[in-house]
């Protein structure tokens, strides 16, 4: 299926090269297509990795070994395979991995372990060890190529190429950080259906690049949701090569730590955001911000209730201000709520305070409000000092379009 | 909006008459509309009742009074409002419920807290009292009306009227059950979005009835979801009037307590289907059996997260026998899941087994039983005992049209 470029699109932003990354891509061909569905990044020895992945149960082999990997901090290449997930596939999926993870090693002499593996498709077959054999020579022979050769051959069912970039003074070094990401279905908390992978120059001890992604995962890929429902290889990848030669940091009280995170959440954030612009049949942005929550934690519990609600999501596609289909969704989340401190708003201007209506509410700017592409939501629980914003998109004719005939 | 009768429809059927039970229905004029909209069962003094509730966090007043009601075990009348669910409305909200109470228990010679109300409709609108008091007075005096009469008054975006019926024996007397109900969308577990009313001639203490009803819901309503959406209102009422005159059941030990919690049952299970097969947009009913699991409580969550699956439900909806989507809704749940233990099947076909693809699966068989309208999904975790089955219906262009533009 062809789908059309989703009209929240954002163009390819300009994003600098990061030394001691290599990109290169390849036609492995695991769909029948003619296009790059194999990318390598080669890394420069001594980078530093993190990662964080799907909680799915029955997470692929790449999930599962990815995850071990990660543990050790140290990469030396990136491999991802786009058209097959190689999910659900038992041992044979794994050894698909294991021999492209040992092909890469022979390759650029490191181990094993080093080689950093993602796939990207089908649930349920194998992906196939001659077409990633092929496919993995090809890619380390073939000219280098940029971020978004790279961005468009790790995308699936993507309408467009994502990309995002930021950089930080660390003591007077600068450094730089380049993220692509693809996803567009299967998105929910708990990591997004998707694979992101940041790299920078920065040196970085791996355990405080593993602790500020964790942190920045939770106020960014951890806050989107297209339709609440989780992969089986969500992976978020953080590769620092070193190269820029700043002084390592390895704790917040690091010279240069701060401004480093900031840089790494910003680039975290908006490549969330892009998968929620690509979400599948969205036409609308919508952040939720939840206020006066019992915590932090139950504020974003509250808020993907609603950005998980097919009611409000459908009310937000029609351009209706329902925000009765809110108080549902607050009510369903099983969070601390209390129905009559409950308000609600839409743009700043509140529908609903302390559990009823506001008598004087005009309705007219929220409508037009909700003519736009980006919807804000409020929502002040009128309990707590707990407060998170959640980002999804409106639930569309689209999303049923794509989804009731994607895998034919 | 005017909808189109369900494909998945069932015709009303023959109901018995409930000694004990006066049904008058009235227009109350609750929206700009020329039918009944308000229903009042008159019920013989020392009727039992036993009720469960949403458990929504901001629950109407209607639920809220219901709830204290339901404990005191006994009933004289039931007044069921369709077109406003005067939920989120605050003090003025609780005000008209208690004013139809009042107005209904001086007409019956009882007490305000045998007078149950419910009321279903649009959020954030107080019931108008005025419309309130004229139709109750009309309901009052109206000729008594039968089974469908007072299932079409309760329905609001219902497509077709739900009834179902039931008998048993206890001791040497047989006792009937009717029961009617409403609800087509914002249905989820916890109870779905509905109203549910089943009345009995039936001796049972209330105690016991509440029993009863608590573990049918268990197997009924709570094993149901059109869209994962749970609403501010929802209430199942059973009344058992005595009349039928059979030796009091107070607890599992009473001769013909079973065969009466199997009718319970039924009936509950009936009227359960039949809010699924008038779920919004649905063409297809779906049963998904969950074995094997840690528990029957985490098959029947393993169950509920492949219902509410949008993937999983669009990928019916386009029948496609995408079970790779059931493993990722399967591995979402947060139940005690092993991967290389879980195996999928349509109709009785496994199509995987013990994490992997069966080698000589058939998908025509599967594709054929995927043409019609009842579909059959089993899943084996394959780690323990725990079954369980719940019931949804699939996702489609229908649910997005009916809930784009349901106020406007």
């Amino acid at each position: 299926m062809d789908l059309a470029r989703s009209p929240l699109a954002r163009p390819f932003p300009a994003m600098p090269a990061i030394s001691g990354v290599t990109l290169r891509v390849a036609r492995a061909r695991y769909k029948n297509w003619d296009r790059a569905d194999l990318t390598l990044a080669e890394l420069t020895p001594g980078t530093a990795v993190a990662g964080v992945f799907t909680k799915s149960a029955c997470a692929s082999s790449e999930v599962e070994l990815g995850r071990e990997q990660a543990r050790l901090g140290s990469a030396r290449a990136l491999v991802v395979n786009a058209g097959n997930s190689n999910a659900f596939t038992g041992y044979r999926g794994r050894e698909a991995v294991e021999q492209i993870m040992a092909q890469v090693a022979e390759a650029l002499d490191c181990q094993p372990s080093e080689v950093f593996v993602s796939s990207t498709g089908v649930i349920g077959v194998p992906l196939p060890r001659d077409k990633a054999r092929a496919g993995v020579e090809a890619a380390l022979t073939a000219q280098p190529c940029g971020w978004e050769e790279a961005a468009s051959a790790i995308g699936t069912t993507d309408t467009f190429t994502k990309g995002a970039a930021a950089s930080a003074m660390i003591g007077n070094t600068r450094v730089e950080l380049a993220g692509i990401i693809k996803g567009s279905g299967m998105i929910a908390p708990d990591m997004a259906t998707m694979l992101g992978y940041v790299f920078t120059d920065a040196s970085v001890e791996p355990a405080f690049l593993q602790e500020m992604l964790s942190r920045a995962n939770d106020a960014s890929f951890s806050c989107i949701t297209v339709d609440g429902d989780t992969s089986t290889s969500d992976t978020v990848l953080a590769f620092a090569t070193g190269k820029a030669g700043n002084a390592p940091i390895s704790s917040w009280d690091d010279a240069g730590a701060d401004a480093f995170y900031a840089a790494l959440l910003d680039v975290c954030r908006e490549l969330s955001h892009l998968v929620i612009r690509d979400g599948e049949g969205a036409q609308k942005f919508i952040a939720i911000t939840v206020t006066g929550a019992d915590s932090d934690a139950s504020a974003r519990r509250v808020g993907l209730s609603i950005a998980n609600s097919p009611l409000v999501k459908t009310a937000i596609a029609g351009g209706d201000a329902n925000w009765g289909r809110v108080v549902m969704a607050v009510g369903k989340a099983g969070e601390p709520a209390d129905r009559d401190r409950l308000s609600i708003g839409f743009a700043g201007t509140w529908a609903a305070r302390d559990g009823q209506p506001l008598p004087d509410y005009d309705e007219a700017p929220v409508a037009k409000h909700l003519e736009g592409q980006e919807i804000d939501i409020s929502v002040d629980l009128g309990i707590g000092e707990g407060r998170a914003t959640v980002w999804t998109c409106d639930l569309t004719h689209g999303y049923i379009a794509i989804n009731a005939d994607y895998r034919s």
